[in-house]
């Protein structure tokens, strides 16, 4: 039985927060978010694959990657680092070039419960109407299926 | 008689709104504000020096720089550019290093107004308490007199 992801968006706020946890330590979690390799085996839906570009996990470092379906469509992502403090937090701008203008900002922390991981990230939009286009893009699917196959990469 | 500087910030909101005109171009007023020769001249309260370190204004570029009074006491910011499209519009993060932690998103655009220029900083920080720390860090001072002196960069 797996942890359930939680996504939390309050009405008329320009926020969202996305909480899991994981039955690994805050290193392994980190590692599995930062490493190129090991993204590209969870992010996104399940139905998309997963090709990570450039993922330069250090301040002032980029990241870019495609998501492509069967047909070949593809959609793209990309941001910048501010901080990445190893183990601990990761603060990144966040842009999918489909909807080219509406970036975020996130900051991803790695709780430590003991051995376990909570992973909490806060997105924050230029607008609450850039929120809500986010939410109404369908991410719900996207990030409940890439934390159920980040946990069994960490988990396992 | 120069133009006013407006500074807005709801209440209950993590919004911060900058918004000045200039009697100068866009291209005249991007260029000031992301050329570091020309940022470190107006750039910071006007009792303090401004020592701009880095500027390197393009997407995945970072910038650093320093604000020091007669006693020698620094203030240091910097942050990353996500995107730097030319006389149109920046996004950058943005961080007092005084205040670690406390990272905004900054979206400034440069709207034609005919030969004259609005430029508008939408600032957005990962919580309500962030930005009010922010307010209530004295930023206005420093905000009204770095867009002075800009004003009278530009406008010369």
């Amino acid at each position: 039985m797996s942890n359930p992801t939680t996504i939390t968006a309050q009405p008329g706020t320009p926020f969202i927060d996305i909480s899991r946890e994981f039955e690994a330590t805050p290193a392994q979690v980190f590692r599995a978010a930062t490493d190129p390799d090991l993204i590209a085996q969870w992010l996104g839906p399940r139905e998309l694959s997963t090709d990570v570009e450039e993922y330069d996990a250090r301040p002032g470092g980029s990241y870019r990657y495609v998501n492509r379906d069967a047909d070949g469509t593809e959609y793209r992502f990309r941001g910048v680092f501010h901080t990445v403090a190893k183990d601990e937090c990761v603060v990144q701008t966040f842009e999918f070039e489909g909807a080219p203008g509406q970036i975020s900002l996130e900051t991803v922390t790695y709780t430590d419960l003991g051995g376990r991981t909570r992973m909490h990230t806060r997105s924050v939009f230029p607008s609450v109407e850039a929120r809500d286009a986010m939410l109404a893009s369908g991410m719900e699917h996207g990030v409940n299926d890439s934390y159920d196959k980040l946990a069994k990469l960490v988990e396992a």
